[in-house]
């Protein structure tokens, strides 16, 4: 006999090796084929679906389930999801869906022993569960899959100051941002000071196709597994994403399937408003600029030092700010009245070069008529125009500040040292000689403080910094990893993630995030999506938005092989570098079920097992890794650490300056900037800089066409166009909100 | 004896016919002084600062207050700081400086039988002293005013949640953002619909000076005086202030002195980021008119629609959006396949005449380069440049919108309704037609709900919407009006305020605001500052940052009662128009204390009580006012509504209609859109036209020289500049923020 329709569930949790955490699979099949994948090793579970004319007595003997163990019912549905829960926590749906189920006859679930499957999420379950039964109450189609914002939507977050109290956050250390998020203050770093830090793990990914590979997802399946599941203290720090995507091109990015950060509304627009307190800080550093060039053309030194230092009841006084710029000036005076006129000029007067001002403005939005612009062309602003751009809201320094920061104090430290131009005699005008860093701060008073929200199983997630990981170093802040690493203490498990290809981010996170936080990770695990490792086997391109070739619907061992091969064998290679042991998580799309046969399996099997991959099944490995990781970067030149990160990460056989990079280069090094680190602003498309190179590319030399710095970030980097455009029929169009249930439809 | 120092306190709840909220006086004046104000009618406390060498037993005897009634201190402190307070909640700071004051002999307080002074603010009274106390600690000159923001950080809020519960909000319609604002449910309103509404006041003012004339200071102090005072219940409803200001000229906005909204850093920095939602909302909507005059420009009518209606597994549907698209367009089909290649070409192409875009990007800063720019001169956008501009973020018609919508369904279609420009066929392009506006009220759903905050003495204030008060109608919104009206109950007064002066801010309140609400005020308050009245009795102009002319300075009562005889006296007459009783609340800078002569409060006396004012003590008179409003406007044309304005309100002759006016407004009529009401974009600076004229200037013609439209919002306005710029030395100079306290320096 064959099933019309079955659905397969497999758990993330079991083999973290396999990584199939969105996999609900709806599959014209044979009775064989089901007992095939249900034997594998890795399978610990199947759902089927048949309906009722299906119920023969052969299919209800054969898969018949055991009695119940704990007496709920003859389905053997309640244990997995009304027993215990680890985090004492029973989402109302999953017993309304249970109810609904109870009732119906025709679901029936084969399992046998496995532990982690007894404690499967109740989340993942009902959210199946759910699916199932509205497919069949509403006769669609059964294939169809359920989209992320329902199964966000079916779980019901726990309240977030239940979350704090599960965790060691004390009430006064949360500020709650309605009932599913909150800031968490950074005194509890200062209270947790003794506290060992627990478990640092990094996730990173291949060379990408343009469609993502779910670090994120991978991420989220990580700490639901070490928490809910091996009953271990976790946590998963991940970056806030922009505005721009969500309704542009990609869409929302809270994980996926049953790994999601929920609700996932929350987290893909306003959240706590760090992005727009970014904007903010931005443009007013934007608007301080070309107004203080106004101003300086406009008015006397005098008419300028009196406005700047004006008399307040007969008293001229400076401001701190204008203290700090007058030490830098040498002029070491705190008395007004006690400037030469000299004095005065140089103070007063940034007399920056209008055609090396390096600061864009920002606009959390896709909008692509901003890349390039002129302003300043009304009447009040006298001719004073001059071309300039926005970059999307992300891309500002002021991001990178936020990510790296890992106080108040160094924050503000470092918005004060963003260079944003040159003056007309070659020297770097900072934000604090705008007298704007103080604003600056204020503005970003409370972003400094990582926002907390939850899984679909009620881990907690510090949602906090989503720097580019072109312009930037693509990582989450290191306030959030460090609060995180204290509160899961010294058996727990931190997962963060990096941006990009593990080319990118995961050299961008040792050479800059570690060095600015002092932490080194105790393992990477390194994402490789089926789709990906085609691509890097030779597969056709692949775009957003077009239709996927065939190669990547079929199995096509072959192509898997050989991404295997070339680009995960280098990312695999890149990470040991930096001494760190790695575990390879690969990943399926949930759409390419088809995919799923036991030869695919078993080729990961040999992947992840192999001689050249020291993978390890993730769960068991983690908690025997101890530190092995140095951060450290030589101390060479800018060109050398360039010339380095080219040769052994990308495998260039060298890199060419163009003369404008030279230039730069020797200006940094006369700034004393030459210690800093490099950000690379490479294409994430390639371990090349073509972004058509795929796989792993040799034989090449790394063109560095320009080359500018981010000095209150603290690194030194080339520029690519950081400014996305709308497509014809961008996401929001169908994205809409119901008045009366208040509910969002079409998002994601 | 002549005492060299003394403290002047005056109650703003005894007599808010004589607002004094913000009076904290220090000056020398003699034992006669002291007694000739004591003994004023209005004057219900005085309290004396005086060096411990000034006790002699002369003093002592004649300054001794009697007995404490209450027992706990013989220097009568107790029972005005440890009394009975209205809202259970005694601040910490109360007692500390209490504690600090019992230790010191040198502080006492003349006072004699009043109510009022006895229930009188415990945070009033403390924050005075707290300054006494640290002026005698440091040796500094007693006369350093307390900023705003040292007397808003000295209260302790009581946890919203607290609040909330005070008022009958349940914790289920309350969202709280951190611990001292939260927002409210919409739901409230359909719970509590029986309940009939409260009593509803409008502050409004005379026309201003350039400095401001403290209507939210006085709102504030009316709500404080009826809640704690008089056990009224009671809700401010103000309106959200815009950052650029902020770090700008003005400084901050959350009231003044001892009548604030607290805290007032949270009040005016991103609050509960509604102004960044509509940030994001409104240039969601640029972006898209720019991305999709792009893709008409580069693509067929074929491509345009496969990308807009794109095929998913096989199926091209039309989503809701574009269904309404289609129906305006005459188009009764709902197939996709069904279009004719001409309904093709009508439905993809929305065919926008660049030079017809009424659509403005926002920004939240004072960022004047912005005012005009051109956009699109990326290659990547093909030479479509077009020259636009930035408008501040208030000035967007989504806040407009968003103070007018009465739920979340008017909100959305409003939204959608929204013009953003004109077809080369002259036909108007709604944000619907982009197929952007589900995405809007989505970015908008929050925003929606108003944000609760509190007063210095806890007294419930929401902070909802701020439209700008020349293009939009400068009010707060409609829901929090609403909300509050239901909160308060049939015996409870809400406050609200209207920007700019009367002639703007109440004349569009009643034709704009209540046409949308159907609510109707009991009674207007008109603010009036002595500085506005001496402006127009003839006084010179006032500029800010600039000094203040001697006029300003000195008594000069002969100018005061000149601005009462006009422009009070006009003001007074406009609101009569509409038929509501108005009470006059004078109001006095706390830096001019030395105006405070007892002619002065006697001239304010004559004004209030004469024939042309009919002017009560205001928190009597409230009470038996009853509805006799009807703010229905006449259904008449366009012309003859703003002709109307024109002459009833401002006092003009006539109106002139430029060429390009009058076509706008043909235009208007042939859309069907000559029934809304007209918003004025008038300077606020004077009754007329000319912000010179002050006082009530006549035998003038009032200039249309253009005239635009916000259909969503629902009115028709001409415009003026809506781009604020940055002086030489912004606030930002002083706004700072220390790392280790992470208090706020320098803000206000």
């Amino acid at each position: 006999q064959s099933f019309k329709r079955f659905t397969l569930c497999l758990s993330l949790y079991a083999q973290i090796g396999l990584n199939i955490t969105q996999i609900c699979l709806a599959k014209e099949c044979s009775e064989d084929e089901v007992s095939e994948i249900d034997s594998h090793i890795w399978v610990h579970g199947v759902y089927l679906h048949l309906p009722p004319a299906s119920l023969t007595s052969r299919v209800l003997n054969t898969l018949k389930p055991e009695k119940d163990v704990d007496g709920i019912s003859d389905l053997n549905m309640g244990r997995l999801v009304r027993g215990d829960l680890s985090k004492g926590f029973v989402p109302p749906i999953a017993n309304a869906v249970l109810d609904l189920l109870e009732k119906h006859g025709e679901f029936l679930r084969m399992d046998k022993p496995c532990p982690y499957f007894y404690i499967c999420s109740c989340t993942y379950v009902a959210a199946v569960l759910l699916r199932v039964v509205t497919a069949w109450k509403t006769q669609s189609c059964f294939s169809v899959f359920i989209s992320d914002i329902e199964i966000s939507r079916a779980q019901t977050p726990k309240p977030v100051d239940q979350l704090a109290a599960e965790i060691g956050v004390l009430p006064e250390e949360l500020e709650a941002y309605g009932r599913s998020k909150a800031k968490v203050q950074l005194s509890l770093l200062d209270r947790l000071h003794t506290q060992p830090d627990g478990k640092y793990v990094l996730v990173a990914g291949i060379t990408p196709t343009p469609l993502g590979e779910g670090k994120s997802t991978v991420t989220i399946g990580l700490v639901q597994a070490l928490s809910a599941h091996l009953k271990l203290n976790s946590f998963a720090c991940l970056r806030q994403p922009s505005q721009g995507p969500t309704f542009g091109v990609k869409g929302g990015a809270a994980g996926g399937g049953y790994a999601q950060v929920i609700p996932m509304e929350e987290f893909n627009l306003h959240l706590t408003g760090d992005i727009h307190a970014i904007t903010a800080a931005n443009n007013l550093v934007a608007a301080a600029i070309d107004a203080r060039m106004l101003h300086e053309a406009t008015q006397s030194d005098k008419a300028l030092f009196n406005r700047l230092v004006p008399s307040v009841n007969g008293v001229r006084r400076f401001s701190p700010i204008q203290i700090s710029r007058l030490n830098r000036l040498g002029i070491n005076k705190t008395d007004p009245a006690s400037l030469t006129p000299q004095e005065v000029s140089t103070f007063v007067r940034l007399d920056l070069d209008p055609s090396k001002i390096t600061w864009q403005r920002v606009v959390d939005t896709n909008d692509r008529f901003l890349r390039k612009i002129t302003v300043g062309q009304a009447s009040t602003e006298k001719g004073m125009i001059r071309e300039t751009g926005f970059d999307i809201a992300v891309a500002s320094e002021i991001m990178a500040i936020l990510a790296l920061a890992d106080s108040l104090e160094d924050m503000k430290n470092r918005l004060a040292r963003m260079v944003v131009g040159t003056s007309r005699s070659g020297q770097p005008i900072t934000a604090e000689d705008l007298g704007v860093s103080g604003a600056l701060a204020v503005l970003m008073k409370d972003a400094i403080k990582p926002t907390m929200m939850q899984t679909l199983e009620g881990t907690p997630v510090f949602v906090h910094a989503g720097p580019f990981a072109n312009i930037a170093h693509g990582n989450s802040s290191v306030l959030a990893d460090k609060l995180a690493l204290k509160l899961v203490g010294r058996n727990g498990f931190v997962v963060t993630e990096a941006g990009f290809g593990a080319d990118i981010g995961m050299e961008k996170f040792f050479n800059i995030k570690c060095r600015a936080s002092g932490l080194r990770p105790n393992v990477v695990v390194l994402v490789a999506t089926v789709r990906a490792l085609k691509m890097h086997g030779g597969g056709p391109n692949v775009s957003a938005g077009a239709p996927l070739p065939r190669e990547y619907i079929d199995e096509n061992l072959s192509l898997v092989a050989g991404g295997c091969r070339s680009n995960l064998r280098k990312q695999i290679q890149i990470a040991h570098l930096f001494g760190v042991p790695v575990v390879v998580a690969p990943t399926i799309e949930v759409k390419l079920f088809n995919l799923l046969s036991v030869a695919f399996i078993n080729l990961y099997c040999i992947f992840s097992k192999s001689n050249f991959l020291d993978s390890v099944p993730l769960t068991g490995a983690l908690m025997c890794f101890h530190l092995s990781v140095s951060p450290s970067f030589p101390q060479m030149p800018i060109v050398e650490k360039i010339r380095t990160i080219a040769q052994k990460v990308y495998g260039a056989d060298d890199i060419e300056l163009s003369p404008e990079a030279e230039a730069k280069i020797d200006y940094y090094n006369q700034q004393g900037y030459g210690s800093l680190p490099i950000c690379m602003a490479k294409t994430h498309l390639s371990l090349s800089h073509m972004p058509d190179k795929k796989g792993a590319p040799t034989g090449f030399t790394l063109p560095i066409r320009d080359v500018r710095a981010s000095i209150g970030a603290g690194f030194i980097f080339p520029l690519m166009s950081t400014m996305p455009g709308l497509p014809t029929r961008p996401c929001f169009y169908d994205i809409d909100l119901d008045p009366v249930t208040e509910e969002i439809t079409g998002l994601f």
